[in-house]
């Protein structure tokens, strides 16, 4: 069986099985239901170093740095769609998910994000804990690759997956962080199989 | 001639003749040498009154107050795409534009405006003043009708058209402004175009 | 009994007993508590016209549209905080107040509102629906007059009051809603206490 | 001669000697003129690792790496007031910045930042290069340490210093970039010297 369009998940959280990680692999389930194929990497699981600005990309195309981004920005290349989710820390993404997002730049040197489908998922500790403002941060860098900008959809229908979580296991009962979460797996999935059929 | 891919344009200003009128002109321009029919609404050409939450719209799907509000939703609905422009006051887009924003809840009933394209142009009166805020408003407005975002891509690729006017006549002096804004313009219609392929 | 400080509210809902209008009371009763004078202006009380770019202020100092607004600009003048709160329309405060945020153009000529205390309330119909995007719209109102921006402090710390209310009279209930309003109105009120005295 | 008052610049560039460096120690000269001891912290000079949601500084109350964030972590908590700058990588501030911000986590156990002054300086490679956003984000974390927020102030008056710059010196010739941040540093040095008045 061949899978014409793939979903990356990336999941921001320094945690493997935290809440994050559980609504980004909700969002890839419902993305999986309408036939795309889909991959989850937890940045929690690589080995991820900070750009440090020697601009060797831009002369070369490629970073300088040797531990698993290279690999990881391939998979997002080789993808249509890209689900980015994060825990709210301080009203942005983590570090690591920054990290990730700094280390992209060779990519953006010819655009190679260029019309992906991306969408957004966050966590935060409270009710309005700074998930909108995470999201945020995770379309301004979508929008800088030129990628193309999705949010969850009716019936919610605002930026994105938005999840409340005080403890390790709070998104498996958390109602609003799952529908917003499926919905915008489905909304991603839904255009990218739209633009990629011919 | 039939065209099957429309792009509106509205100018979300006071002033009919100012920049930012001039930089959506030139959105819609770029958008048209793709081939697309494209129409400008300038909100200072028409008559417009604030949303009084009645909730009407929420029993009826239609807006209880008569003026030239619901013929220009009906255009937005009959079009595939949507560039939208402000000048900036106070960080965000002007009260005119904030009631035709409003004023569009009831097309959110049903979710008329979903997958259309959209996006933001904004002037400012100085260099960092406001533009990236006031392109913000614009697309919180469009990912809660579920619309689907675009940016200005390559070569400077952030989040719209930017243009810097502190006369009446700086735009079309402003390079970086036009740029901006015809590479929005440019893919608004590309993907409206390929979104709308059969 | 002189009162030296007084801490002014603004209720940007067209509705006049809604919830937003609940949550800026309850601020201004926890500011009140600690010993400021407050005073509530609800915009559904008051005639407010958009302004029309006629620059006339920027020759005169003052708007030249006669209506309640440069009544209420002068108290704003007179206080030494405010408190602005608006129910999310499309993320983003209402048209009602952004046409009083505009019209305070006159206001920035010589900076009337310089370190004024600012803190910012909204109140969506669902948990992650705009307030956080509501709140930025209202303090980049604020930075823009030379402004200091408060939030709502411990326990919740984040951007100000955030309400959830999909009826009327969801506020009264809302322990999140009341709590990070009450706790907004007090540090505007501790910083202008303390910024007042000789 | 014994100072009350410091005030803390930090620089979040992997660059030592770059533009927001530059632009950074303009804001803290001018918050030293008005009688303010200051000091400059460069993220490029120190050991910074990133937060890995170990929760123990919710048992402790302290970080359990050992690098040099504690170290300034204490710095900041000795200081009456923050400017932070960062690059804009992606419209949003550097990992390196990042790493600090999720790491000041103890700090905000007992909201040791409370009222401190903050401000925030960003630089960007274009004219609207996500300089607004970047600050957007450094204001976001000083609410949720309910620290208090100033802008640039008069004349230009928006969120902080913004710097263009695409090369390593443009910021010495960058006439909004110095005026805004250098406004920034004033207004900053000013409010703190108020607050810390008895």
């Amino acid at each position: 069986m061949i899978f014409l369009v793939k979903i990356m998940g990336v999941v921001g959280s320094p945690r493997k099985e935290g809440n994050t990680n559980y609504l980004v692999k909700e969002a890839l389930k419902a993305a999986s239901n309408l036939g795309v194929e889909t991959e989850l990497i937890n940045l929690g699981d690589i080995e991820i170093e900070p750009c440090i600005a020697c601009d060797i990309c831009k002369s070369t195309g490629e970073c300088a740095i040797f531990d698993d981004v290279p690999s990881l920005l391939g998979k997002l290349v080789d993808s249509q769609g890209v689900i980015m989710g994060s825990p709210v820390y301080f009203g942005n993404v983590t570090s690591q998910l920054k990290m990730l997002i700094d280390r992209s730049r060779p990519l953006r040197m010819d655009f190679k994000l260029k019309n992906k489908i991306g969408g957004a998922i966050s966590v935060g500790g409270s009710r309005n804990g700074g998930q909108e403002t995470t999201i945020s941060s995770i379309h301004q860098f979508m929008l800088i690759h030129d990628m193309i900008i999705v949010g969850d959809g009716a019936p919610l229908a605002h930026y994105g997956g938005t999840g409340v979580g005080s403890t390790i296991n709070s998104a498996a009962g958390d109602e609003v962080g799952l529908e917003t979460s499926r919905n915008l797996g489905q909304n991603v999935a839904e255009l990218a199989l739209q633009i990629s059929k011919k």
